[in-house]
């Protein structure tokens, strides 16, 4: 949002920018939560990441600054840093609690601009997180539940996690799932499915299993759109069958 | 546009970009009026403003250079500028008549690359105004006309001015029309509205009004689209009830 | 993708990012290479564009470096430079063939982030493409077919190469197809349109053909979307009707 770089450019004008992502539905804490995630480990050490996707915006949920080990994360304390605090765990957190450095005239519907905007730009000149909040225990952020993944047998049970702008379906499969063991194939929308190392490994529109960019079991179309393919979408199953031991 | 940013690049390799938002409807200027506006309080002193919503590029339509307190506004003169100088008043203008500082040819369809591009670049490089145009009497420029609003007894009316991306209806109501008076009720698309502060003081997939970030009456959805769930849309009737005094 | 910036940015800090387009459809190639033929122009010199449309990702197709008179192209080895290289003639080109400028683990199914983010920025440290690959012939590079210009006495017959943001159908006609002659008519989707200069020159609603900004001969709707209107996409022919010598 343009007019939130504005108020950080009049406070630290030497800012550089970047749009982590432009396709996150009005509203959905998941997928701003999984562009995180993707994202957290690619950025250069000090990047201040500002998230708001917000819905109980000016409710009595907290604005949060969260320390890694490799930058700094600003968002509402609404679950919306649960998948990127799972690849680089926080270390420190505070609440932001001190309006002398939130504009001048807080509204209660556009945080975004009149609290996270001044604050990044505060930290952005050097400021330290400790000058601009109360400090908690990060263990107390928010988190949203990530879905389980379930053991039965030489079967495992995940669900679909995020479905990319290609039409891919990341599930919650990540490699740790499935230490040792060798996949004889994918099942999901009734549909069995090999499991590839890229896209073209199967004919052209067909589709089949592979281990996406951010190491979790991505379902894909070969040069198509595999969740409107399969009809499938976030939470619905996927299940992987192992070869017997 | 990339290519007006490379333009300018060419110029003033110095430049900071901020796009102020890419969901302009094709050629509707009023849209992009009103994001001016939003956004004119919040950039930094200094700022140039470069907009281009212009279905009479090349046409008669002069383009413009106006100077407000704040910043520098680059525009078709079609209106594009009357809501962010109902924000921040026009102190001179210019009309851009030399075509030195234009590219070498200039096309008939492409005024952003063309014109825009290169006469922002030279501002940018710090080049007064004065050096680029010929002056103009800002109470000349083209205005879009403004919906008004509507006295009838305890009764207010105004139209629907923009739907946002969240699907919330911006209403034309500003706090100076409701001075001294209490809110009853807000009635729109048949449905009467309670006012709050926050979306959340109506449930979930409930509709309330509330005053927004930019000091308009807002008619929003918790967690929902207004403007889908209601059939509403840009100049639609929307009414305040007031208390009796 | 904000992750392939944040990649180049630890690389190399000072870099200055423009978005060409958001625009791209999913895995198409051929939208990709207009859109850089478009810009290739516009940019200053020693500008990197890097370009990833990548449907055969993870295989066997390249990734190349291209040098032209003005600036570098990155992108794969799959056409998707084919346009640009018309308008910007290539002097030289490079296999990305050297896993140490990559990084270190190279995934199958992103080499935006992988492969292209890190040679990007090494060449925008001032490393010479000569460090970061092979020599190639650029005559070798692969080229998407052109859809051809058909002449038959005073007829000319092209097809749509592209629609643009507002529905412009940008035909293959180029001046040098029509060079000496006068244009009566052009006739697309059933209707027989008047050449025009501007939109305006034909009133509201009503379609035209025009010189467009990128030099193509493009059918427009004043103020409208000629492509929805006439039922018209990429590929659909388009006949130029001449006045007889």
């Amino acid at each position: 949002m343009g007019i939130v770089k504005g108020v950080i450019l009049g406070i630290e004008p030497r800012s550089t920018f970047v749009d982590l992502t432009h396709g996150i539905a009005a509203q959905d804490v998941w997928q701003g939560a999984f562009a995180l995630a993707a994202a957290a480990p690619w950025f250069p050490r000090g990047t201040i990441h500002l998230a708001v996707v917000d819905p109980g915006v000016g409710t009595e949920r907290s604005a949060v600054v969260v320390q890694t080990d490799r930058a700094l994360y600003l968002a509402p304390d609404n679950g919306l840093l649960t998948l990127a605090l799972e690849v680089v765990p926080a270390m420190a957190a505070w609440r932001l609690d001190r309006p002398e450095f939130f504009l001048p005239r807080v509204g209660r519907t556009f945080h975004g601009r009149d609290v996270f905007a001044p604050v990044a730009a505060t930290l952005a000149t050097g400021r330290p997180p400790d000058a601009l909040g109360t400090p908690m225990d990060p263990a107390d952020l928010v988190r949203l539940p990530i879905p389980p993944v379930h053991e039965e047998g030489d079967g495992r049970t995940a669900s679909v996690l995020h479905v990319d702008h290609f039409g891919n379906l990341v599930t919650g499969f990540r490699p740790e799932h499935l230490v040792g063991r060798k996949v004889r194939a994918v099942e999901a929308g009734g549909c069995t499915l090999p499991l590839g190392r890229v896209y073209q490994d199967v004919p052209r529109d067909e589709i089949l299993a592979l281990w996406g960019s951010f190491d979790y079991l991505e379902i894909a179309q070969n040069q198509g759109n595999a969740a409107r393919t399969l009809g499938l979408g976030k939470g619905d199953p996927v299940r992987v069958v192992l070869e017997p031991r």
